[in-house]
């Protein structure tokens, strides 16, 4: 049994982490770090936890932490993982940022993007992107974890085997991604009450959204070669769930049964990663609650270009599922422990 | 481990089971009935079992069920249990319905409510209300379990402490109801369709809903006296979820300590029902895919009568759940066995 | 043509007094008051009104104000009216107050559920509340109007002629009610994000909303004697709509067509209130957009009680709608002026 | 005044008609035709309308409705206007169809698409495709239009000035269109109960819907050249509006003044196109019950692509909104009458 300490547990992504450990047999949660309830109880920020969880909020102290845990997560806005760490802390316990501070290798594209200075680039290539399909082995030698963001994990997974093999051209995708509203945080801000977001459909963020170069990162080492692409998130009136709609021309003709073998090549093996069959298109309530992705394509022979579509849950696979994915592997737990729920629906 | 079979398994209280039993470490599921849908895998249904159940649905065949598993649960319309049952089933097999058929003792009051004739009379007496909380040592012994409506569920154990205490006249009783729509069941009816139920809200059944008769059973035999209510369920624009807030006249002056005590010495060892702090309210979202029941009330001195209130998945504690818990009691597995997911928030 | 201004036009209820004084041939917006957007245009605020309104936001200043409008609309938190007003404005300007602070004459009683010190109580006796079906001679001579809560007038129309007429106890009202979210304002809280609201209901203010004594009050007037009762009001996931539901003990036994005439009789030549036919409930849906109210009731012969419900649209008849219709018999236009939307489907 | 008949008054298209003809000061509704409720009151199908209409549902009989009318819109299923429509009716009537009978100009196209034999084809070629905006005159003099469909308005008017202008290459046009459910008609199937829409999002039809070949006939038409275009629609949580985010290259270097002085040229006089200030993204709410289509655009120099983004009302603009802008404009009254409606929001 290992120990785990949360910095940003009051924070949605940091509320699943708490429900996700709870469920896990090899990690105990002790300590339930958010700066905004100090002293707290825990259950009283959540009350879904009454009876479940008895412990008060904590400060941020991140050294202390690293000395009475063996796992930091930091579910906390941008640039703060980055200010605290430090090389003695990475000595004594390994962290999972759920921030994007470490998931850029280069530090001024993070910079130009994020319009924040980077605290620690030092740590940045020690860092692991921590998409476990793709990245499994160097998860496993990891110190620091990049849990890389919501959006990001559903596109590469999506296109990425696509790119990896040539089919497609890089520089023609096109990603429309669509997300619940628990994405945008538990801040209390007018765009993000009840009455703006219910009945509305919006984009947001349109050619200058943060996870543009995160993808883009991603999807360039699949190709070889420097991909740009366009990606246009928008805001969907739910709690939870992302859905991306991928357009990339193909560079030859292919048939339903070889784009078909490629994914399989790729994910037969995998269980978070479901290949659905032919025709049924991916939906956001068909994975909520669970750490799936599910993914499928579609040829369009007119236009000569490939529709990829994935779904997944933003707060599970998109963050705090993956982040315990990532620990599994990191401490030789089975990868799926605490991640075996069964989608809820409805 | 344990076989089961559920008739049924395509309605929303029969994905419900089927979820909470994957997850479940001492029963097998191994007959998935869906008369609709025989022979179609189960996950072209609900996709989100894709890749985690593999079985095709099977006929309503109850016989024949009994000869292969050790428990079968019926979440079917009223009177089809009911048409099914007989001794040889159930000296092979113990039996939990999910409908009404066994829940009214009184077999006039049940045809005069659901206007349909009982087929098996003769079990009525042998069956036991699986209200756990309150007939926890009868569940064990039982070979048929009425598992419980939804409505009277939550009402009920919101409201028997004080009525079986004394505390409030029965015949004040009345409970004003709020539920998800997935009470409604996966018909394609006009009336549930979503551009008629979002952004709506509509009492329905007003003083005739077939779930009065069995609230006032089980408050009659509380408060030791014949009684009768008024109860108003309603419709709510959300999947899952059931708020109670109930109104009755107190007896006589009573404090908030005294009223405390009376919850706590019902359910302060009881898992699944949890007494919410001084002043916090139920809400239907802090309990959702999980088991809990939360209760509360607030005394009104100004009209000498106590709010109760109660909040619960409809689906969980209100049909699957609760089976899943009689199951455990029957079995002598622990009683949480299946049901220890945390509530899923937001 | 009248000059109208708005005081607090950038509050949910201010912006659907936009929208209907928009289409109204009598009146025109000269001032849109909204202190926290002084000088910004109206439709950055509510982008709705792009190439509509043009206008800027101004201060909240009521007294220059009066002296360029014929009506002062002030939508504005509690207590704001009360400190702004005095003779001066009232001699110039007729005031329509869409807050709380003239609605209860008794100013202890104010003073004791709002917890607010009354700044100007030399008004309450002259202000007239605003109910239009119950008080249109008085509301047609009145300089200051006190625009009826949403719950009061929903509970309210819904309950007065069974208590005018006798038939009921009124000590034995209990009104369980269920409001849209738009109800609870623009204000940015965590209690209002979509997230927490989505999925979700729970009752509030348990014995203790404000809006209790204001139902209070105009039930005494009805039934000609105090009458103290339970409120209970409950936050639904939706945006627009007020249903109640109540309950009273029936004084003698009542036939449906007896109680029928006592609705007609109030409301059979009454544009606004729509007496729905036997055995249909209201729903919030029938009536959004709309001024209408719909009500309707069901006699329960097994508890010798009466369930009464009513169904609005709480910005409309609930708030603006029913401000505009104050307005239109001061000055004596059509009473339905600017109010003829039909209720918008889905 | 001009009397006008509706065939299809039930489904939400014929509803929303009804709505907007019933503000509308020169049409009155002289029949409510609906196969399904014949003989019904109107109202009892949908009772927003109770009090308001008192008419009965009658059949379908285009030719007797001919004799009775001026004015016949078909809010039918596609097939039923081109299986009744002949030269008698259209002599003594004009006929809207809603349908899709008459938009596509090639007839194997529409029976390719639509599978179903068309019965009309001869009245194809005089039929007016009827988005009034880019087709005004011919609107004006038509005996027959073809009311657009929803998708295609949107995402016609979106892109149809950078097309027309020869600013982007029409075969690089993506189309991700998003949509509430109220698109999907009133039928009764389990894909659009409230819990299987509700926190869920998909695409559906993705390289094969039907709206496709409608849209690229009319990117064609603005191109100068054959169009051929990637479209998927996705539902979406909510009732009303569709959205539509449109990415194509840039065929030169164009600056946002550029660009904006085309959407200038196409709409600043038109009311019902709104072409939104920079940087706003278009969102349904701000549309909601209007007939208004909000439009914008984002240039991306990295790609060297432009993004289109443009949202309406399904019901409205995208159906009976039009419809009865095409009317006035047939007729000869103002455009606007019985649109002025100002969008409700929240």
């Amino acid at each position: 049994m290992i120990k785990a300490g949360i910095i940003g547990a009051t924070g949605y992504a940091g509320g699943e982490l708490v429900r996700l450990l709870l469920n896990h047999r090899e990690a105990e949660i002790v300590w339930y770090g958010s700066r905004s309830y100090i002293d707290k109880k825990y259950y009283e920020v959540y009350q879904n936890m009454f009876q479940i969880v008895d412990a008060r909020c904590m400060d941020d102290n991140m050294a202390q932490l690293a000395d009475e845990v063996d796992v930091i997560f930091t579910a906390t806005p941008q640039g703060l993982c980055a200010s605290l760490i430090n090389e003695e802390i990475l000595s004594k316990a390994k962290v999972i940022d759920l921030s994007a501070d470490f998931r850029i290798k280069d530090v001024k594209t993070y910079e130009e993007w994020y319009k924040i200075e980077h605290k620690s680039p030092q740590f940045i290539e020690e860092a692991v992107y921590g998409l476990c399909e793709i990245n499994r082995e160097e998860v496993k030698k990891a110190r620091l974890i990049a849990n890389p963001g919501c959006y990001p994990t559903c596109s590469t997974l999506s296109i990425y085997p696509l790119l990896k093999e040539g089919i497609i051209d890089g520089n023609t995708v096109i990603i429309d991604a669509k997300s619940g509203t628990s994405g945008a945080g538990r801040g209390a801000k007018v765009a993000n009450l009840y009455c703006e977001v219910n009945e509305n459909i919006k984009a947001y963020g349109v050619a200058t959204h943060r996870h543009t170069p995160e993808i883009e990162e991603q999807l360039s080492y699949a190709a070889g070669y420097p991909v740009h692409i366009n990606f246009t998130p928008h805001l969907v009136p739910m709690n939870r769930g992302i859905l991306i709609t991928a357009y990339a021309s193909l560079k030859k003709d292919v048939s339903y049964e070889e784009v078909r073998a490629i994914y399989e090549k790729y994910y037969a093996k995998e269980q978070f990663v479901r290949v659905l069959d032919q025709d049924v298109c991916p939906e956001t309530k068909w994975v909520e609650g669970s750490n799936y992705v599910d993914v499928n394509f579609k040829i369009d022979p007119r236009t000569k270009r490939i529709i990829m579509m994935g779904a997944m849950d933003n707060l599970v696979k998109g963050a705090a599922g993956q982040a315990v994915q990532n620990m599994n592997l990191m401490f030789g737990f089975p990868e799926n422990e605490g991640l075996q729920g069964v989608p809820m629906f409805p």
